[in-house]
């Protein structure tokens, strides 16, 4: 950590400094600069920003040095980490693919998608039964009901299921029956909710917040990792900015970067960074070129009289043809995606 | 609504969209245009974005025309609501002030600041028991022991109290103890906590998200009124740009449009937006200016000792001074502010 | 200036770093951490960002301390400069208003408008001789006939002229013309320009761009500086956001964070920030409380007509209770707006 | 066009817009809602928004229904268009790849760097000698001695040459020695600029600005073909986001929609988004899978030693491997890379 003085610090002031980082444990280190004192704290950082030297009289700035996340960091684990859902790996060579509709909308519907995702060659099966929709007059999910369609699902079909939860007290029940659970990204920073998804011990799918730095989602991952639990995947699902065009902007550097930075897999979620499904194909492809581990992507049959985001989802025989495109990608890079029917081809159900 | 269908649509595919509009509720209303079909669907709108017409074959857009919020709007209640804390009126002339710590940290520190900011002459104290960090190392709140700080606070000062909670579960117990329950910024789209808050039927404070639109903003105040609790009070408290200069920045326009929107009285949080008490004093002049109804202060007696947000507190004197000249800016727009002893002035604790 | 070296950095890549900064006119200080090590580098700033150090192998960062400017620096020139347009003063103790149409768009209007905003109160008159259009095939302003409609409308009225160039080879015809020359939003980082409206000599209004930190605001006013002429008035104009129920978010914290960091006096332009006429006196009341030393309002008097931004010009009668509202601001600030007949009460043309 | 008038909107108001939509050339078609009136205007749209509808009495907003953009629109040119620079086709099968330095700083720099990336595969050389720097005490490029290396460079290596212009005065000499002219993110919307590179008639690269939509990105390449001049390659760049942990978002998602809007080829420039040579591979990799017709890269032999933008660019030996990487991409996706000799291997100079 580096303390700027301003311009004309004066003696006291400077001593004022040096005395409150030795009371924190930091040994300071001044520097004499041309144009005002800088003061190098050396120590073990535990405190985290704002850390009450900026309003020590004469303080400009103050800069922090090494990073706040510790368990998630790859400086503390230099290996990849490999998530085990049953005998499925996320986070090794071959890409996961999970694939669903936004919402569980009735047994018909969940059931018709699973054979037809499990058909394509999808290894996970999404679906919410509950929602957080941003009018409290939209369908808000079947709950209960819909955890035991995604049951249901599970023994026809031989899919994992994912599925978000939304309130730390659903954490319980959610993980009775997901086998991961889905944090979404309004609730990214709903602390509670990620220290009890933590506690559970089951793997978490963390999504991205619309306006979540990359260093916030790394802290956000860190309240799970600080319960014992380090089965978690990150998801970029698009940040929020000037461009209208898409819903929002798939940050694709964060795949990347979230990989340097940290030793937890990366998936990408094409489907609701755009907002439509014309983007889906060429955003997979993207999102597995940057090094992405996994794909998260909304199929419904009907996508016409989806309850929600029909507009961002596929149809299964578009979601086969995406499927074989990605696997081309993912072996032009020595990995590998399971590919099953070919549902365009007049294969599928 | 306003169906926008591709250029060289089928007829049989505007046919389709007019049944499906038809089935919907709403009479289609067909123009054809130069370069395409346009279809108005007339009816009472209560299907929410996107509404699966989007990916009917043929379409290019769909075009909401009413806004989505029903309780919360202007055209649904004419005149400004006035939300009632015992005999304080939020939304009235008097332009309301909130001040103290970020966190309760002890009670002798609570009191010190709530002495000094009800004599400066605030009508709220705030303060968090329950604190959202961004980090899991961070210090998170006194908790319950905080709750009852804030009560002895109240006792001995007057004050109403206004304090944050995180988590549905909790909702009852911090209703027990404020006056004013307030959701913050993170949390604004925590739709289990939203409608939890709406129930206890306290009045609440319901921060903008960093990343909300003000039409998202309005959304999260519907959920707390579908609970029949009208006693929102909106605060703008800056959102996330690329301007790193400000810890976030302040959407002063933001105010006078809520007020346009919608019948709820708008607070600002100046010292949240911008992160730097610097700052505090023309931003709450801006605020007030542009037609706030109050504003929400962070004040601390020992800045560089808080525990959480040091450079964003004013000391106690700045306060006081802050005060003042912000009531010259409500007077001179008909409006007042109660102003108590002038600390600076050697009237103080 | 600060270089952090990679966790588990060799002795012989720190030694790099060092001698580099001596070849640079460095002196370094090395910070020996509990992770890694930290050079200080002290000698005057003349680098700029990056400087060849972010690629040396070993370093991970560096950190900068000085801001890159100069001559608009508060560090450099501790006094307010005040802007001298004859007689008028810009960035002393009133608060100048600047009016007129987006575009001049024939005599006729320009002088009936010109004469209004005289008589309601205005010093300086706006209006576009070359306009900036998003589209080609949109109306790009009347270019020579323009200046010399605006020429007759100073003599007529007695106004200052301000009005946009937009190449470098204009600056000496648009500088016979303008009393103070402006440089648009879109232009902030055409530095051909700065360098030529700097070496008019003439009074420079330069808008910050949409996307432009404080901090490159700051510099583009430093190319103009550097050519001598320290006539330069800063305008914050709104900056683009994810936010889209305003045209662009005004940055209010800009405002007195821009008179902090610099000496040039600061103006503000409601219209174009929101886009809408409706909120242009709420924000111009916010931009004065906040310290704005002047406002740059659109003014048309038959608003549907307009060639271009008809929906963010205010009627003159508008604009005359504009000016009464901020004038009661600018009062209890101990300042003072030029008030003249009001319009509104039928005292107008 | 669509107009949605106010609830309770009158009659003569209604009438009103029709009325003047008349004299615009419409024809109006009203639609009776259960709130409000909306009016569908039919005809050519010539007006460019705002309309001067905006302001009219008793209308709440004006819905665009067509695109602006005429010349750059897939719905005018269906077919995707290929630029030809000599023999070189950009927007073909192959992906074209431009590298060289950020600034071209002497011949021995500028001609080793061809070499190299000429060996590595490359077949456009890119280098600046006019450069758009922040602050006008950095190296502001060699100017007409720039433009003479680069032409030597080109008879040496046979490469095209791309090189930015920042004056429209200087676009004709820019001309007579770039194979194709780049207007830099900065000048996107200099009108001026576009205008005289359009009349050039060489082939131009056009940046996508920092803050500017999808929609505004294709009216400035329409700027350009309004001057006939129809060889316009689009190149995002990056925008501006709130992240802060890379230096702008590369917006991937623009490519694959750039593409469906518009008939021009659009490439990528994977070092300036995201600030680090890190980076530089994965996000050429995804590029390429999302459609990308070419990559433009910084390649430098010592980074460290850079006048410009060092930490981006990649070393000759770097660049020969992600050429590698990017080919076996593009094969998966039926398209091709050239590729030379593999510097990395020890076949370089």
């Amino acid at each position: 950590m580096i303390i700027v003085m301003q311009p004309g610090a004066e003696k006291v002031q400077i001593e004022g400094v040096e005395s409150k980082l030795g009371e924190m444990g930091f040994s300071p280190h001044r520097i004499q600069g041309v144009g005002r004192v800088v003061i190098g704290a050396v120590g073990e950082r535990k405190v985290v920003f704002p850390t009450g030297l900026e309003v020590l009289s004469g303080v400009e700035k103050v800069v922090p040095i090494s990073a706040p996340y510790k368990l998630v960091s790859r400086e503390v684990k230099g290996t990849s980490s490999v998530v085990n859902v049953g005998e499925l790996e996320i986070g090794g060579s071959q890409i996961v693919v999970m694939a669903g509709p936004c919402a569980v909308e009735n047994e018909e519907q969940l059931l018709t998608i699973a054979h037809q995702v499990k058909a394509a060659g999808a290894q996970v099966l999404r679906g919410g039964a509950f929602k957080p929709r941003s009018s409290p007059y939209s369908f808000q999910g079947l709950e209960l009901e819909g955890l035991k369609m995604l049951d249901r699902a599970r023994l026809e079909t031989g899919l994992k299921i994912v599925t978000e939860v939304l309130n730390p007290q659903e954490c319980e029940l959610v993980a009775d029956y997901a086998d991961i659970i889905q944090v979404g990204a309004r609730n990214m920073q709903n602390f509670s909710l990620l220290r009890e998804v933590g506690r559970t011990g089951k793997p978490v799918l963390l999504k991205r917040g619309l306006a979540a730095t990359v260093e916030e989602w790394l802290m956000a991952a860190e309240y799970i990792l600080a319960e014992d639990n380090f089965q978690v995947i990150l998801c970029e699902r698009g940040i929020r900015t000037f461009e209208t065009s898409t819903r929002s902007t798939l940050d694709i550097s964060a795949i990347p970067l979230a990989k340097e930075l940290s030793h937890l897999p990366v998936i990408a979620d094409p489907c609701h960074s755009s907002g439509t499904w014309r983007l889906a194909a060429p955003l997979s492809q993207a999102a597995v070129a940057a090094g992405a581990d996994g794909l998260l992507i909304e199929v419904h049959h009907k996508p016409s009289e989806a309850l929600c985001d029909g507009p961002q989802s596929l149809t299964p025989e578009k979601f086969s043809r995406l499927l074989n495109s990605v696997s081309l990608i993912a072996e032009a890079l020595g990995r590998s995606v399971y590919i099953g029917e070919d549902l365009e081809a007049g294969g599928g159900l």
